[in-house]
């Protein structure tokens, strides 16, 4: 272990400049233990862990320093003062770390899939508020898997991160184009199925619909675009949520929400 | 009609000082043309509006400044550096106005309530992305009437008006305390259901709990605190979305949204 006390240390000095800028690097900093807790309990591995002592023991978490240090060797403990440089946030427990990255581009064709799955694919979701809050209802849900295709966002944006609760960590993750995914699905024989309001004489009304296929994946376009036309080229079913209001669409993590819960309804629980 | 070509005019000097500081005043900014449409579909009043005609054409709404300019008097028109200077947003369509307040708050008690009501109560939630959010949804979902309690946020918000496509103005809203709302229920002879986990005896699954009734509330608590005790002690059920993943709650207008649906579905859709 070390003890940090200046902002010029190089430590220091790198976390901060490559904070701002992750995409040239394939580590990626988690902030507070309930988050550190669920990157390690989805096997993500901590290159370096910084920690504030007098916010870390003030947060009264129930996470130990000492097994810490048993396994993990490279530990730094800094100043309030560079806490407070690294944090984006007041309250998390006075714990910065710095993960690898897993590769979870291009993979899915190695992926086997059973009966009983439930498959999201998300294509071209953009805001990482979003995206981290449809991860928290998917972990909720019982998702399989998620894939994300037409990808813009850094999956571990620090905003995905904190809205998913870390869930981004703990959830089976793909990301693949769209050609790929088809091809997949196809091969594994898994029902697809749209989302959205197109305008579109294929389009039926969410609860008029019988969803409780045994493999089914379900697509959800991006906030302003919605689903890409390779999609409608390839499949027959859309479903959309009736509304009655003077509004004409939905925030796209309420929209994902309501349609997964329809599913887990009519599937009667036994998702998991 | 006037020209403004100077941030140092007293009506721009005014705007910018009282858009950061808006609860000493009795209006509030809306920007956007889909916003300022909802607005004046809500019967809210513009007192005075701002247009950057260099933007306002090149959006191609089709919105016509010729009607503006019959029904509201006081309208400036503004340069492109004073409106990027006024905007929070490039791509609202180049308009910008300061509206009147309506009186939405301890004004329960005059209204009245027929057969077939749904009745959204949000206790103490606060961030206005989740407000407008939550509009958006209860908009689209046919709510007749939302109430605030322990309201810290401000309801004209910004975030709120974007997040809530502005349905923030269509949608009857009122800010109450607590014992009136409940002493306005009661008399109404309403179904008061709270929402949440809590561990409590009285808890039951969404799914396996008959919602159906004609005049019925739904209250739900904020991100961090959830429902004030009062509530508790006034009522006798609790519904809870059945979760099966590693996070222990969903983001709260996500939760809304699937028991907002529910409600909807067991219903028939009968409920407007």
């Amino acid at each position: 272990m070390k003890k940090i006390y200046s902002l010029q240390n190089k430590e220091i000095k790198f976390l901060i400049k490559n904070y701002r800028n992750k995409n040239s690097i394939s580590e990626f900093i988690v902030e507070g233990i309930q988050e550190f807790k669920m990157a390690i309990k989805g096997n993500f591995f901590p290159k370096k862990i910084f920690i504030c002592q007098k916010i870390f023991y003030k947060y009264k978490s129930n996470m130990n320093i000492n097994i810490i240090k048993l396994y993990y060797s490279i530990i730094f403990f800094i100043s309030i003062k560079i806490f407070k440089k690294l944090a984006y946030r007041e309250n998390s427990g006075g714990i910065i770390a710095l993960f690898k990255e897993k590769f979870i581009k291009n993979k899915l064709k190695n992926e086997t899939i059973t009966d009983n799955s439930l498959i999201l694919i998300l294509d071209g979701i953009e805001k990482p508020g979003n995206i981290g809050a449809i991860l928290r209802t998917s972990d909720s849900a019982g998702i399989h898997l998620i894939i994300l295709c037409n990808m813009k966002t850094y999956i571990y944006n620090s905003n995905v991160i904190r809205s998913s609760l870390g869930s981004v960590f703990t959830t089976k993750i793909f990301i693949e184009k769209m050609e790929s995914i088809f091809d997949w699905l196809k091969k594994n024989k898994v029902k697809i199925i749209l989302t959205g309001f197109y305008n579109h004489k294929k389009e039926k009304n969410l609860y008029k619909i019988k969803l409780n296929y045994s493999k089914l994946a379900i697509i959800f376009g991006s906030e302003n675009k919605g689903i890409s036309n390779f999609w409608f080229k390839k499949t027959e079913t859309i479903i959309t949520i009736p509304m009655f209001g003077n509004v004409d669409s939905l925030n796209v993590s309420n929209a994902i929400s309501i349609i997964i819960y329809e599913i887990i309804r009519q599937k009667n629980f036994s998702i998991i």
